[in-house]
Formats: structure tokens, C-alpha cells, sequence
């Protein structure tokens, strides 16, 4: 089964149509991206974000008909996220095609066969009855890693942290997991060490938007804490990965979102005081257990 | 200064007048409770807590002319708070006055006294710029802290965790602090490891709704995981106490509050699946680095 948050953002003819993410769990609606300025619109409003950025970016470029503008213009709205890489390899995909659009639906179909593999991969590796602990969301994956674990014989359950404040853990994991029928519940952050204390998981498996070629990785915020309580738990700590690369993980910015985004359960009530919200954090090596990269390649500490 | 937190439960005539915490930060409303039904209906929709849960069940008794049915009422209605040994304070208190409510005022003026020497003797072992981490709120007690630390020629700045799922750190804290015009900023829960990496902070200041002689305690969900970072950070935790008894933490009832709060930034449009909801957690003495009791005790680590 695939998730709508699969393949969250579609070309289609002139206008790329994305899913926003906003509005879920309680619409499912689609907004129409025709230029940049749209695209940079709703990549800053979050209305997508994860895999669906890298379509966006994908798609932006073939209606834009060029790459490095596009590229400079996504890093500035989401700056811990490596567009420059994603452009790289759409240039390097399309000397081999005849459009822009080709490269892209190439690469992106590729992707998404990565990652069925890629779940089958962590498949493997995770307990008989896995009682997954997850943040954030990570576009269908854990379903195709579902579909995986039963095909190995294997039992999941998810406990899915709401991932504050834009609670995509709620709005997204929790939504399509359910849509697809499969276990699930919901827990704040808060609860993570509780839920590890009581032996309620047995391993964490997290995305990550940024790793290196030591491990290191950043993802979003609250995963460092995961991560961190998972290793005095004793519990494995699972982390998909993609395109690690040779850097100084502290060297990349981690971006700081707008604060009212905290206080969003307050409807614009404000005006509201400051808060800290950086959007991600970074986890070392040193409290992960392993890494299942898009090109298929295991490895565990 | 006051914050209308430090007595948010009074006793007018025969009603008693009740601070609904579930309104602020966005208004500052009371509610008329005449009953032992109407106070176990603010208990348990969370109208009144902590502290002002102590003095509406003292209210309640005045009101009620009794004190053992209050105490098991209330104690059925918010399961791991010790209403019996409050009902035995009054008791032994009533003995020497001529009313039951003679007795409740005197234990209330004596831990309002009680509670800003507590907060003078935290004062003393606290950093000379004490950068305060806190979750959940401990009733107008951390701006008695600031008066006591700047009596101390010390700074502070607060920095408030949110605490999901009622946001008591955002609606409760950072409003009396904000209030009070003492520096305060928020952060989401799961931003806990960030800020100790960082070093923003630099000691953990929590209440305690149970305590035991070994110094165990059991407090508002997230306090568990917020101990257990500050110990892999060797950042002091300091813990404000009640009533220590000896007791086996572990025996103590853990309550599961409605599931459909984790989900009240959706406004009752559900229906909505399994969550999981323990309202505390238990933290074990090894985690604590000082215990600051009402009695004006002071024990470290």
C-alpha cells in the first residue's frame, strides 16, 4: 500500500500540485505550484518538507528550465537541507536525457524504488515484534517497512512521538499509518524515556535530512533526546539515511523556524513572548546503532 | 510579587472561588464551586492543580463539614496525589481550633510562609547567573525564586518547557513570569537535550506532586527524561518537595488521564485513535541532585 505522503508532490503538465501537509489530518487537499515564488511560498509555510522537498525541488526546476537559481533559492528558505547536492545529481542525470522533465522522473522513480528497498533492508534487521518508536514523519517508508517486516514473518506495532510544535508525528505518521490500517498509537516527546523505561519498544527508527560519511546525522528536533535515552535504554537505534557526505556535521546551519510556529495551538491569539525553536538537532554516531542508506547499503555500529 | 497562581483557590463566604487554569494564558476567569461535586469536576477537568488542588480539597473539607469523604473522593478523582496525608494535616490541625476552617486557613498561611522560604533556601545553592530550566509550574514558587535570588545579588532567566500535552510550561509558567516581568523564554519539550548541549542552561528547577524519604519522586510527565539529560550533562536538578514519605515509589498509581487531550489542539474534531497519556513519571533519587523540602530542608546529593 502506498501512502499519499509517498509521492506527496506531482507534476502535472505545467503545475506541480502538493500535497499540504498543513491541513492533515482533517483535509487532505492539494495546492497548485506554477513558479518559484509559489514553490519557495510553500516550502517556507511548510506545506511540504522531507521527501516531498526533493520532488518540489525536482519539479521546480524542470518548470523553471534551469537548476543552480532554484537550488540557491530552496537552500535559503530551508537551509539545513542540502539542495545542492539534489541539483548535482539532476545535472548529472540529465546529460543523459533528452529534457530536464526526463532527468527528474527518472531520478524520482528511482528514489522511490530505493526506498521500498531500503525498508526491506531495515527489515531485516529489526526484532521478530518490532515495537517501533518513530518522530517526525518519513513519507510512506514506514509502511513499505510494514509491508516488509510481514513479509519476513514479522510482527510491527508504531509509537509515533507528535514531534511539537508542528506535531507532524500526529498530523502525518499517525494519519497515514492508520489510513493503511496498520498499529498504531501516539505519544508526546514527552514520553519517550517512559515509554523505553517500561520495555513498551524495542527499537527507534528515525529519517534523517542531513548525515556524514562518520554517522553523524541531523534530523528533526527532539531525535538528539531520542536518540540520547535510547542508548542509555540500551535500544537499538535505527536511522534511514541518504547521500552521507564527507563534512563536519556541526559545520551545517541548523535552521531556526519562526516562533509563532510554537504557539500555533493558540490560533494567532498572541502577540506571543520568544521562543526557541530550532527546527533540528544533531545526533553523533556514537548513540546510533545503525544506518540504511538509499543506495541499500547496511551498517550497524 | 504575587502571581495569581500562588493562591489561585480561595474560599469567599461558601463558595470557593477557583482560578481556571484552562483558560489562561487568554483569560483569567474564576469558577464557584459550592459542592464536593463541583470540586471534583474542577479536579478532574484540570481547572485547578498542584498547589491549588491542596487548597481546594482544605476548602472543600470546610465546605463539606467533613474530611474523610472529600479525601477519598478526591483521591479517586486524581489518583497519585496524596489527599490522605493533607486530610490528616487538617485533622491534627482542627484539634486546636474551633473550626475546620480556622484549621485550613492556618495550613495555608503556613505553606504560603513555607513555600517563599523554600524558594529562599533553592536561592542559596543555585548559580550565582542561575539559567533555570523548568517544566510544568509550581505555583507563583519560581517568582518567589527570582525575589529570592536577586535578594541574593544573583540573575536568572528562566527557560520553560512546554509540557505536553496541557502546555501547563506555556499557559501556567511562562505567563506568571512574563507577568511578573521576569526574563522567560519557551521551548518545546523535546528541546530538552539541545539546550543542556549547548549550555544555554544551567541547572533544572522541577516541583514534585509525591516524594519519598529515599528521595524518589513522581512529577508532571517529562520530568523523568528532562532528569535523566541533566545527568548525562552533569547539570545540578533540583527537586521541590512535600511531605517525604517512606514509601515504595513504584507503588504509587501513575493516572492515565483522557486520551482525547493529547489531541485538544484539534478541538474535538476526532474521532481520534490511541494515545498514550501517563500524567507523571517517576524519577529515582540517583538522577537528583538536590532535594529542597517545604519543612525548609535542604539535601544534596
Amino acid at each position: 500500500m502506498r501512502s499519499p505522503l509517498s509521492l506527496p508532490v506531482r507534476l502535472q503538465g505545467h503545475t506541480i500540485s502538493v500535497l499540504d501537509e498543513t491541513k492533515l489530518p482533517l483535509e487532505e487537499t492539494y495546492i497548485e505550484v506554477k513558479t518559484l515564488d509559489d514553490a519557495l511560498q510553500a516550502l517556507g509555510q511548510m506545506k511540504t518538507r522531507a521527501f516531498g522537498q526533493v520532488l518540489l525541488f525536482f519539479y521546480t526546476c524542470v518548470l523553471a528550465g534551469e537548476i543552480d537559481e532554484v537550488a540557491a533559492s530552496f537552500k535559503k528558505t530551508r537551509p539545513t537541507f542540502d539542495f545542492f547536492t539534489l541539483a548535482d545529481a539532476l545535472k548529472g542525470t540529465a546529460k543523459g536525457t533528452a529534457t530536464l522533465k526526463e532527468a527528474a522522473i527518472s531520478i524520482i522513480e528511482g528514489l522511490d524504488k530505493k526506498r521500498t528497498v531500503r525498508a526491506q533492508r531495515l527489515a531485516e534487521i529489526l526484532p521478530q515484534e518490532a515495537r517501533i518508536l518513530t518522530i517526525c514523519n518519513v513519507n510512506g517508508e514506514l509502511i513499505y517497512l510494514y509491508e516488509a517486516l510481514q513479509g519476513q514473518g514479522k510482527t510491527a506495532i508504531f509509537f509515533v512521538s507528535e514531534t511539537r510544535p508542528y506535531l507532524q508525528g500526529t498530523r502525518l505518521t499517525l494519519w497515514e499509518l492508520r489510513r493503511a490500517r496498520i498499529p498504531a498509537r501516539v505519544l508526546c516527546d514527552n514520553q519517550a524515556a517512559v515509554v523505553m523505561q517500561k520495555g513498551l519498544i524495542n527499537c527507534v527508527v528515525t529519517g534523517s535530512d542531513r548525515s556524514t560519511d562518520k554517522g553523524d546525522i541531523i534530523n528533526k528536533i527532539g531525535t538528539y533526546a531520542m536518540a540520547r535515552l535510547a542508548h542509555y535504554f540500551t535500544i537499538p537505534f535505527y536511522v534511514l539515511t541518504q547521500f552521507p557526505q564527507a563534512l563536519d556535521i556541526e559545520k551545517i546551519a541548523i535552521e531556526e523556524r519562526p516562533v509563532h510556529e510554537v504557539f500555533m495551538w493558540l490560533e494567532g491569539k498572541g502577540p506571543w513572548p520568544e521562543a526557541l525553536y530550532p527546527s533540528f538537532d544533531i545526533t553523533l554516531a556514537e548513540y546510533i546503532s545503525g544506518w540504511i542508506d538509499i543506495s541499500g547499503e547496511v551498517r550497524c555500529a
